[in-house]
């Protein structure tokens, strides 16, 4: 007999009457009128095993197991006694009477009980073995591997070839920082780590692929955010001679299937499109949480002349914005939770926050409550209430500063809102997946610091068709190919068409300011490799491990991924990054660059 | 209209009189009878275009094509004339009569014709690009794709889940030499590229995931040999609860599968099996040929009382051995031929290749061909005769050294004479699939340098039910739990039953002389899983790269790798590894070490 025959969260009663051989943890023992009964546990669930004195070798052994002892049991599956049916089991209809009974391994006491939901998460991530075994990450793992099965499966009924590209590459300092890799053999020079296969996916295109896909590590040494590890995994795919929308039909496609296989959700079909300047105009983001319904209302016109000094400064000033964001009921807030909200704003650079609640609006001004009315003339008041259509009982929050700070601060406060006890009781959230392209990005960004343009999504986007001009007089309207694909307010992936034309390429680099020989240097492989017949493509890349974490509704990436790294970018199990030794410094040609440096900050 | 209704390569009867819209490129190009031919090349392979005078602009533009040009066609599919079909294509029967011709890019003349056989691998992987996209390397990364999902589908229906391990982690240097990372964050201390994800699928089995599977890279800093890349991929699998002959059973029933469905070719089933002492006593390998029909004959004690000293010398030796190799009908083989085989063994150490030609047996000593039989007695000859079964025409090559250098120079010269024209001739050569297990390895082997035992596999393997006294008693007489899968001698493929009890990890760590506290500092983590009632568990590990390289019959692993590195560790293509700005050394706390060491050497 194989060592298992059955996995305990799937032995039921279609196997009545037979004998088992069941292996898995026990969960928890208990001793009940002189009988020891075990629940079991191995990857699919648990069922009950029934010890019973006159079984005496059995009862011997079940007496010394405790909680995470691993067993091995054989014995026969029966019906439990009427009313003992557990229907919250897979397996609650039945018990399996032990037979024999082995502790494969015993357990020292676990430091912690795997249903305490108050673990710090330091302590999970220093035991993550046993944190593992509990079934939220048993549940997290398990749908990430559906996950990119679907996604293979996806890919590979439509032609996609999964080729690997390299992790030992070239490193090319712009974007992020790259993690570098001393080569032994070449002193003096180092590796980097991929923060991307994009070079690579796009070299595949021209020879010859014509659809690629990887699901792949790629790294980023950044300071990191909340949702950030030095490590993430990318769904990283490539075509050649697809148009933008084919694309999007395509991968909209894919994530419409892994959200039905896996979770049985049922996405719209087909997803709205908005262009990036509405994104911004109505919800001051690219990334809008369109289960919010609140929208901005672009003020800055009328604000020019009023005598508030706030709003009429933000209206004059170069890239000034001023808008007004309407909450349907909010006259209702209390002040407190105004006051709050002012709080929340500050942290976005928003220097204040200054509302109006509509009580009476057939009183005109004397049927509104604020501090800042006063200082608005009556043709402002007017335009307020006719653009924002606010109506009795409605509060207007409004954002006036530059417009990065007005965007941020009032998408994220629309965001709140939305989010809150209230948004949620009256009516302003739509608790569902409610997915989105944004298209049409500008192909650059004006980087004031370094007085440069910059490419907002990456050198190699093409821009528009009839754009091409506008790269030389005004990179600013130039507008890209480019598209994200957001959910929920989550950029779940983004793309674009690429170049792939070298004089193209040449036109963009100069833009950007970069001159021909460092474009040689840093790519002249890709310049090169256009040379030949490079073939219309473009592609996307979706974040996985952000999608599985909001599939799975987790708090963190972290709770989707096996081994994560702390925000200090350590594992706490193994303990790395560690010190190494000199012997290996020396091989690889380097030293440390100080002796303070071998104190870990 | 899509930019491309179907793939040229599938372009066929089919569609007769359908307007199809291709894109690809100019694979060929020639002018015949006023009208212009052009082959044109996607993934799937070529289609006739045929560019009538009629339709002037076509024309026009199929005038300045040149090969490698991108090109866009559409224009209706119709029987090529009779007489013109060529079977050895899909799309042989029709031509595609063009209605347009778009020129999606211009190609430069490439610097070598894609069906050059000839290019030397410097000129192929500086070009890489292009040299994809010749037929072969199509095909090869295609298959290897293939291979993958095959891989894939059979582990997910077997309840294997793939399950992602970080690539930075933590330095434990023995066995190969790790790719270091140094961390920004944390000063002066390192991650390590994982040479193998061991440690971490070992804990996701005491995790209770059951059954794990990763295709992944993994990374060794060693001198490249002629089939090693410092990162390559491994098929990575992990099981809980299953015995050593059920593991066995399932890999070689999915190599079966592959072979199947990649190659239509069918493995033998089951494979043979093999352990250690016999692989060694027979081939002198522990992954032997066996399409070649040769085995050792050891008579090291037949030789113990000769005259010869060479023969007695080794016989009697410590660690000695004497082997012969009988090669039916060898005693044809010209003096030429034995003095090449003679300077072949000489790399594997061998000082001298003694043989004796039997050209006819019944006369005793005189039917002997040989200058070594005037030192050999008349004992000795008959047991020479008597034991390899030589037969008049034979030829017997004889091997006596330290048993190393015997079973590498005479195993090696076993797998030269099958595998030439000589082999091939005279039948010694079975020109097919052979895969083979070859089980009971040691668990330890003494490394006489360093005057201590050293794992054979790697120290987490289980020693065989019964061999656990001998970790302290006598550790060389100490089996292993662990298997190796061969194919005509290359190991496709190895693994082991883990230890799962802490106290017999101990008890191998203290026969390897790892103490306690290195054993923590190296390997704590997995320490302290065991602890928790780790599951009797076991795998291997399949090298990707070589099973696809031999599937293909490629000369080299860098033929199925799509970006792979020179044996000087450095990528033609990208040029990495690379200088980096002294700015990035600083932020990782490192420097070079000394300024000669920025040299290339």
């Amino acid at each position: 007999m194989s060592m298992r025959t059955h996995y305990c969260g799937l032995t039921t009663e279609a196997l009545l009457d037979q004998t088992v051989s069941l292996c898995g943890w026990v969960h928890r023992r208990r001793d009940h009128g002189g009988v020891i009964f075990i629940d079991l546990r191995d990857r699919e669930g648990l069922v009950q095993i029934v010890c019973n004195p006159e079984e005496a070798e059995v009862f011997k052994n079940a007496e010394v197991v405790r909680n995470e002892f691993c067993l091995r049991i054989t014995g026969v599956v029966r019906n439990r006694p009427d009313g003992t049916v557990n229907n919250n089991l897979n397996s609650g209809k039945i018990e399996v009477l032990a037979h024999t009974l082995e502790v494969l391994n015993a357990s020292v006491t676990p430091p912690f009980q795997l249903d305490d939901d108050n673990l710090s998460e330091t302590t999970r991530l220093t035991h993550r073995v046993l944190d593992l075994r509990r079934p939220q990450m048993q549940n997290n793992l398990r749908l990430r591997y559906k996950v990119t099965m679907e996604v293979r499966k996806f890919l590979d009924a439509n032609g996609f070839i999964d080729i690997e590209t390299p992790m030992l590459t070239k490193s090319t300092p712009e974007g992020a920082r790259d993690y570098l890799v001393p080569s032994r053999v070449n002193a003096g020079h180092f590796f980097a780590l991929p923060q991307s296969p994009q070079l690579f996916k796009q070299l595949l295109m021209v020879a010859n692929f014509d659809r690629y896909y990887q699901i792949v590590k790629c790294f980023r040494d950044e300071d990191l955010r909340a949702d950030r590890q030095p490590e993430f995994t990318q769904i990283d795919c490539e075509t050649s001679f697809m148009s933008e929308q084919e694309i999007r039909d395509m991968f909209e496609g894919m994530i419409r299937l892994v959200f039905k296989n896996a979770l049985d959700i049922d996405l719209p079909n087909p997803f709205p499109v908005m262009d990036f300047a509405t994104a911004m105009a109505l919800y001051g983001s690219d990334k809008p949480d369109m289960r919010v319904k609140l929208e901005f209302t672009d003020l800055t016109e009328v604000m020019k002349d009023v005598d508030f000094k706030v709003f009429a400064g933000a209206a004059n000033m170069e890239n000034g914005r001023v808008v007004g964001l309407r909450v349907p009921g909010g006259a209702a807030m209390p002040r407190s939770e105004i006051d709050a909200y002012t709080q929340f704003v500050a942290i976005y650079g928003a220097r204040g926050l200054a509302y109006i609640k509509v009580n009476e609006k057939a009183k005109g001004r004397d049927g509104l409550q604020s501090p800042i009315v006063k200082n608005l003339h009556d043709a402002a008041l007017t335009q307020i209430l006719v653009q924002t259509g606010a109506e009795d009982g409605d509060l207007i929050f409004f954002g006036a500063d530059k417009a990065k700070i007005v965007n941020d601060a009032i998408g994220a406060l629309r965001v709140k809102i939305g989010h809150s006890e209230f948004g949620k009781k009256v009516g302003l959230f739509d608790d569902t997946w409610r997915p989105l392209w944004v298209v049409d990005f500008p192909m650059f960004e004006y980087d004031e610091a370094g007085d440069r343009w910059s490419a907002c999504h990456h050198p190699f986007t093409a821009p528009k068709d009839g754009h091409e001009d506008y790269l030389e007089t005004d990179p600013g309207k130039c507008i890209a190919k480019a598209y994200d694909m957001v959910l929920n307010g989550w950029e779940l992936g983004g793309g674009s068409i690429r170049i792939h034309r070298a004089e193209v390429q040449s036109k963009v680099f100069r833009a950007l300011k970069i001159d021909a020989e460092e474009a040689q240097l840093k790519f002249g492989f890709l310049l090169d490799a256009l040379q030949y017949g490079a073939p219309p493509h473009g592609g996307l890349a979706f974040g996985l491990d952000r999608i599985v974490t909001m599939m799975t509704g987790a708090e963190s990436i972290r709770d989707v991924i096996a081994f994560p790294k702390t925000q200090r970018a350590q594992c706490l199990l193994t303990q790395a990054p560690s010190a190494v030794e000199e012997k290996q410094l020396k091989e690889l040609h380097i030293r440390l660059r100080a002796p303070e440096a071998k104190v870990v900050s």
